[in-house]
């Protein structure tokens, strides 16, 4: 079924939660996203140690509420008329967050009109009960740490990365073949490849500077390749997607049914080391170019959340051949993309040392992507391929048409065949073509639309630590 | 630390599950690989419902025993004088089998020397307790499941590919660019991509045809690509290997330590769409053409029932580079490869009608991998990259120097540059160039060396059912 505007997207709705009526937060009461995180017991005072007992919490103005509690998961449902309550009762904590993901697609749509009608202005009973068991912390709150988002607590089992902006694709193609920039492929399949599950860490994660051969000496190729610290490292904006219900191995996803198994979105960034992928990545893609870490934000921004910014599908200029009928339906194409505004910005660390703020580096939408979700999950599963419950897939850099919406430095600071790269200047006087240790990526995302709230999907961060001695 | 040759290879040690002391067993009392099922209650007599209630078992004869039974659990370990049973009275689920895999790096050479003691002929105490408790089943038993051999009960999470045979990569490269076979990566990285977790099966699961894009005709490049069930279905013959404890994130494993994280083998089927993987591995690597399934056999095979089977590593010919340093070590350079013999048969649906036995198609041995174990998870991790418990990567395609040593069907009936492909004769009188529905294709394993019991890996087993409708 597709996600619809409802009463909880009405932009005149507020939070007895006072920072989501902030106009500029990011998770207004019309956003509700879930994330997943630990408190320290060591900075929980005595008397309250234990009580912060569940992980699965919803994002508020600059609050974190634990909905997973059993007295406020039960709460929560009492929002809903007995007839919308369905199986969960007995179920909660399945539930709650942790299985909205699951079974029954349905939930994802109660459980955020449960959680709206909670947190609502005037609902004195809901702000008692979370004030008396303190089950809400501050999102700064320094014993808070945010895991990465996972329906069961075992992390992410399966990530998948697409490629599916053109301009990107042209862009980097151009650099490598600049005769026929586009592989003949590209405009008939979402390209995509299996990255690595295991190195997938939440933003604020420390990013280590990864060592790896790197190609021998243009000029001397018998010299043979070097090992060492990764010289050309780069970040790559990409949105990321979690998987609902999913499907059974042999049991293809259609176009048409392909939403009901997206249940959010997130921020990634897919750190690459270009030196290290240049030389590796042939025949069968790239590999430690990418698997030393990837970050994401750590909110679950679900796809009813993002319903008031749908988009059309990539218009296709003229020429362009109609995607096959297994990536094709009307409702995709009407309005399967999303215009999520994405930017990227950088600080290093003497300008973090000095007080200065980080510099904008980029800012593009997804709505400039040439495969929608709906299209890259259907290709995924059109082999039968099993999608599980909490994977991830993303997009591939999101980079758009013009030179100030590159997604990744390795277009930002190209400047064509043969000539040299263009180096960024940031305030300091320093330059930068690809990241130096120190530096701090920081990814923003939000969806803007007149008579709506605007909402936002968090951040995600990194700051590059120094390489490791190679053992 | 070094897998040694102790007194569990005894050649003349003698099981009292009579049928592991037949010759010609996979699995005599020397090998003792684990593996992992469920048992089909309905099947199950009633008054022995939930007696098979854990799920770690041993492969010993033609016969499983369940291992995690907790009072058989304890009478393995009680085989141990008491120094070294180490800290496992009190977690001995957690180290039997589930986490022989883990965190205690010795604990497989305990685990393998108290189940050698508890099988051997003689020990009355240890068979009277199986039987009295009803925890041996027989192999072929209908009631039992074998699943993917998993640490956990989450299934494998992280699963990588290489490209270890160099033979294949010569043969597959000569294909495609006759005057360049190998890349000038080959000899210096050793080549791996991430792999489909999720889509692991284990042997005997029925193998669906995919459907996917097949590349425009030659001929007419404009009448674009089709959508349909895959044409040039192929297997890849390949050895798997589990990790055991693994790295954290940022810290590599250095070749010196590496086999110490590498628990044991499988056999590994990388079943693989030609003619989708033509089209669509460009430039990011081979996707939907793998990930509709992967085959294992369901028995771990520890790297310490391996230890007689060492070999050299692969002998580079004059001219070859040697491995840079952190892919290099005496240790590794001497014995860092393994010596298992890999067979690969077939029966079409005819054949097995007609009560013909399967033909073999070829025979190898990973001895001819240009990479050992050590080198690729070295490798892998050289970056910082994390490894789990029970993550799998495999070999890629065995295949040896000489024509009928070829791992895959696309180097067995390949003719050479420009010539038809040799189609391959069934005693049916059937032919075959890719494989049909109703084929069954088999891989065996086994390791024979003078003065030693030969130990098998099983079977890796998958029949071809058809594609479904295109949705």
């Amino acid at each position: 079924m597709p996600y619809e505007i409802n009463e909880t997207h009405d932009p005149n709705l507020k939070s007895w939660v006072e920072s989501a009526n902030d106009p500029s937060s990011d998770f207004p009461i019309q956003n509700l996203p879930l994330c997943y995180t630990d408190v320290r017991e060591e900075d929980v005072p005595e008397d309250r140690r234990r009580r912060w007992d569940g992980h699965i919490c919803v994002a508020i103005g600059s609050k974190i509420i634990d909905i997973s509690r059993a007295e406020i998961a039960v709460a929560i449902v009492a929002e809903l008329p007995k007839s919308e309550r369905g199986c969960v009762d007995d179920q909660l904590m399945y539930h709650i967050g942790c299985a909205a993901y699951r079974a029954d697609p349905i939930w994802p749509q109660r459980l955020r009109l449960a959680l709206s009608r909670f947190l609502r202005s005037g609902n004195r009973r809901a702000q008692d009960l979370v004030e008396q068991l303190g089950a809400m912390r501050d999102v700064n709150d320094p014993a808070l740490t945010f895991n990465t988002p996972e329906p069961v607590d075992f992390g992410i089992r399966n990530y998948t990365d697409f490629y599916a902006s053109v301009h990107h694709a042209t862009t980097v193609g151009a650099m490598f073949r600049p005769d026929n920039p586009l592989l003949p492929n590209y405009k008939h399949v979402p390209i995509g490849y299996h990255g690595r599950a295991s190195s997938i860490v939440a933003s604020g994660t420390e990013i280590r500077r990864p060592n790896g051969q790197q190609s021998p000496p243009d000029d001397n190729p018998s010299a043979g390749p070097s090992f060492g610290p990764c010289k050309l490292l780069d970040y790559e904006l990409e949105l990321g997607f979690f998987v609902g219900p999913g499907n059974e191995l042999g049991q293809p996803i259609s176009i048409s049914e392909a939403e009901d198994h997206i249940f959010g979105v997130c921020l990634v960034n897919d750190w690459s080391a270009r030196d290290m992928q240049k030389w590796e990545y042939q025949p069968l893609g790239p590999f430690l170019a990418k698997n030393f870490a990837t970050s994401i934000s750590p909110y679950v921004v679900t796809m009813e959340a993002l319903a008031p910014f749908r988009a059309p599908a990539y218009a296709r200029p003229e020429g362009d051949p109609r995607p096959l009928p297994y990536l094709w339906s009307e409702r995709d194409q009407k309005q399967g993309g999303l215009d999520i505004t994405l930017e990227v910005y950088l600080a290093s660390k003497e300008m973090r040392d000095r007080g200065m703020a980080p510099i904008r580096l980029s800012k593009g939408s997804t709505k400039d992507l040439y495969w929608t979700p709906a299209q890259m999950l259907a290709h995924h599963t059109s082999n039968g391929c099993n999608m599980q419950a909490g994977d991830l897939f993303a997009s591939g850099t999101v980079s758009g048409p013009t030179p100030d919406s590159r997604g990744c430095l390795l277009e930002l600071t190209w400047d064509g065949q043969g000539k040299p790269r263009k180096a960024i200047e940031l305030p300091t006087g320093e330059k930068r073509v690809f990241l130096a240790d120190g530096d701090e990526v920081i990814f923003k995302g939000y969806c803007e639309r007149e008579g709506f709230r605007r909402i936002g999907l968090g951040e995600c961060r990194g700051v590059i630590a120094p390489a490791v001695s190679p053992v």
